[in-house]
């Protein structure tokens, strides 16, 4: 996977170093020799990962990370910090900043490339993650959508999968302590597969086998492969040195691997990064399906529109000629709608047709297709139901305006009606718009009589 | 990348070889040793990538991978071709059927783990986008959506990067009988990155340099990273026997490639069946966007629908604030347009509904937002436009509604006016809500003088 890398140092030989290295596994390289044209380069070439050295004249590593993940340009590139200081206090600081790794020179060339290669596959997903999202942000979607805060309410859950029972209570009273996140046990390695397809977790923390290396990277991969865990984050830790097995870890989907020893607060932190990034993902992914469904969506109503009802009709045509079942059709008008939008205006008129759509769905089945067709004008599809049914539906619906007033947001009452047609279709019927339209005849005749009424179509 | 791989084949022994070196690399495998029962489990369980041999007693590789390619809930999956025999004909019949590689026994590994990786890649990619395409699928969105005919009418266009202007015209030569197939002229490796960004061609052949190895695999890289030519076609061909920079190239993101020397015919397959697939993730992305657009869209008519055009207000005001300059807001409503749909017919009604939308547009500037705000009722916002546009552009809306009647499909001619009330927005203006109510103010007013009027709302 090729992919442009931004290098930041500001020793002209550590730079050489890093370009030379990284050219010859044929990644496209940028520099920048201090702190500023770092995040200036990074907002105008969009690097897909950044290699940032901690300690510059102008600003530290630490201050850059923070602004390019403070700046929304910038803040999906991941970035790995790289320095000459292994000491874990400045690891914590580096990944507490955002970093997503945090690397020792002398680099060695495994981690560095594992590590490349890694966060290249997860820039990968985004970008055709927010390619989406930002067609639903340019068409003013995403305003309409509901944005998920950071951990709010929703709890996450994490599940061990240590060599050790003891090593697991470890792990646990350290993960007990972040706010929002549960710990739903710690099990084998055997069990571990079989446990995360059950409890789909948001996290899982697999620990390198001491007896057998092979077993915890094929746990890895499975998990990875199936698709209940395929958007899990997987962190593996391995024994202190087995940076090989790491960086295989990695390549087989790992998100992130900690190495022995470590602060349980390291872990803590990497744990918090990875699910950050994967509430974001999921997000992106939510988005998308919203911004899909709002095209369905009848924005005051919150029922199906007509683009909707359309298409779901022709269904419930197939199921029912397959089914051999009668399904009914009908229409609704609320009588003399237009008047109450000019005598009490268009909020009133509003609220009569939010109130309506509650009183429908409160009397209707799951099952049952409801939609506002426009304006004043809405429609109930019932499967699997005869001409008994629809009567007695239907009549409840009706009497479900009548019986109690409208209530406006001043406490006016209003006395509203609605007029039903009622059409029903058999398995003989291969044309919703046909049987639609009986309903609109039936409809018609109802409001000849005198409205508030039933009608029904009778067939030819 | 881990993935889950079907190893088909009637002798035991071959999917055992076959297993253990693919599970030594920690890939899921599983086995079927029949034509139908590589098939079946295909179907059932989905997996990432078939590999397939030829000779089997129910039925041979070619018939499977036809019925695989077939089937809509396999033809996803990639396929390779595994077999004794490495002619030329065999190769290319291999390939008609809809492979995507054919690999010749014994199996080269370095051959088979490159091209597993990349078809692992390739179908990860896939199932992003298919999961947003079947959710569109289920609300019934693709329906709507034009379905692009494989090729039909649009051409696409390969970029040649041969080592040599003569071999560049061989290929020519093939690649020029493909229907539908422009070749954009042929090019030196060191042009070919700049000319690919400025052409953006649908696929680029690139042959490995004789001379220095390493420039052909780093145009591949460079190609496959730049935001113009990420999703494009990239062909590699390599020299014979070349198998490890083949292997490269897959890895830096080489979408297939060919070893010399090769039949013309061998080419155009290749390219085809790359040019279906990016097709395919093309139609993807795209049923994904106008799914998308489909949120914001009056169907009837095609305009912007109240859902957008509330949040495209907000931004017409931002501007203004920035710009200082002032804006019109037109709220438009056919006279007695229930008298139409009650004595003429919904068919005609939307007839008028759309013309009156047509006339709209063919006298409003690019610029300028025209929404269907629901019923008959009509918006139309002009940014950059004072009091004087305003009563201009208004007077010339009403006119061409007036001027000429609209004729429904049974040929009646039916006269409509149509009465606008107008506000203008100034830099202080922030609340686009408030602008809409004192247009409606001014519409009423329209409608109680007699109709068929432009009126303006007189700020306070």
């Amino acid at each position: 996977m090729p992919g442009r890398i931004l290098v930041v140092d500001d020793v002209a030989t550590n730079r050489l170093i890093l370009k030379a290295k990284l050219a010859a596994a044929y990644y496209d390289v940028l520099e920048a020799d201090c702190g500023q044209s770092a995040f200036d380069r990074a907002r105008k070439e969009q690097p897909d990962v950044i290699l940032l050295d901690i300690m510059m004249p102008d600003m530290d590593g630490y201050t850059v990370c923070e602004m390019l993940k403070a700046c929304p340009e910038t803040s999906h590139i991941p970035v790995v910090m790289v320095t000459a200081s292994g000491a874990p206090k400045e690891r914590i600081k580096g990944l507490s900043v955002g970093a997503d790794d945090y690397l020792v020179k002398p680099i060695n060339d495994m981690a560095l490339f594992a590590r490349v290669r890694n966060l290249l596959r997860v820039k990968m997903m985004f970008d055709e993650l927010k390619l989406r999202d930002s067609t639903s942000r340019e068409l003013g979607l995403t305003d309409f959508l509901e944005t998920i805060e950071e951990g709010a309410g929703k709890s996450e859950t994490v599940m061990l999968a240590p060599a050790a029972d003891s090593q697991g209570d470890v792990w646990k009273d350290a993960i007990s302590k972040m706010p929002n996140v549960d710990v739903i046990g710690s099990c084998s390695e055997r069990e571990a597969l079989n446990m995360a397809r059950f409890e789909m977790p948001d996290a899982i923390i697999v620990q390198q086998s001491i007896m057998q290396e092979g077993d915890s990277l094929r746990l890895i991969s499975a998990l990875r492969a199936r698709p209940e865990t395929r958007q899990a984050v997987i962190i593996y830790v391995v024994a202190d040195g087995a940076i090989e097995t790491a960086a295989k870890a990695l390549d087989l989907g790992a998100s992130d691997y900690l190495m022995e020893p470590f602060e349980p607060e390291e872990m803590i932190i990497r744990l918090r990064t990875q699910l950050r990034r994967k509430r974001y993902s999921d997000q992106l992914r939510s988005n998308v399906r919203d911004g899909l469904k709002m095209a369905v969506i009848d924005p005051l109503t919150g029922l199906y529109n007509r683009r909707y009802a359309t298409q779901h009709m022709q269904k419930i045509v197939e199921r029912a000629q397959e089914s051999g079942k009668d399904f009914a059709v009908m229409m609704m008008d609320l009588d003399k709608f237009k008047r109450i939008n000019d005598t009490e205006g268009h909020d009133a008129g509003d609220m009569v047709l939010k109130e309506f759509s509650r009183r429908i769905q409160e009397n209707v089945r799951g099952v049952d297709l409801v939609a506002r067709m426009g304006g004043e004008e809405f429609l109930v599809v019932m499967p699997d139901a005869g001409a008994m049914t629809a009567k007695h539906v239907s009549e409840r619906l009706r009497r479900a305006v009548e019986c109690n007033p409208f209530v406006t947001a001043d406490g006016v009452e209003l006395n509203i009606t609605v007029s039903i047609g009622v059409s029903i279709g058999t398995e003989k019927d291969d044309d919703p718009g046909k049987l639609v339209k009986c309903a609109d005849l039936a409809l018609y005749e109802a409001k000849a009589n005198g409205r508030n009424l039933v009608s029904f179509h009778e067939a030819a």
